[in-house]
């Protein structure tokens, strides 16, 4: 069976956003005055086959700690739709 | 009223995605062959205080188009919620 992942990753609580910071110092010069709290992260779509629903889920959860998101200073969620 | 935006930015169909290659090309070394069509985007949240939602929403497309995405090569989906 044929899944549509989305993996989101970003940063830990406390973890340096360079880009989100960068946008957040351009938004006066651009006259955006009330929009605060910029973090930017990934998001990662792809398709998976798996068995069901919780062996797909299972499969990206494993794919995000092997090779998607570095758990040191990256949390990630996972979504999956058949 | 404050809203909480999340901006979806990826690449136009056609446009090359170097970040979602290298995974794909990663995944028959770590196990997962059963995962295809690897893009990449970004994903960025912020805060935005508006009058009411469609405010909002006509504030984020306008952040967009002059700072987020570059509408040569990517598109943009904005959601807000209160």
């Amino acid at each position: 069976m044929k899944f549509s992942a989305v993996v989101e990753i970003s940063g830990l609580a406390g973890i340096a956003d360079p880009e989100g910071q960068t946008i957040e110092r351009s938004l006066p010069a651009l006259g955006f005055d009330h929009v605060e709290h910029v973090r930017v992260g990934k998001l990662i779509r792809f398709e998976i086959e798996a068995a069901d629903k919780p062996a797909a889920l299972e499969q990206c959860d494993e794919l995000c700690r092997k090779l998607l998101a570095n758990p040191v200073i990256e949390r990630y969620d996972v979504a999956v739709t058949p």
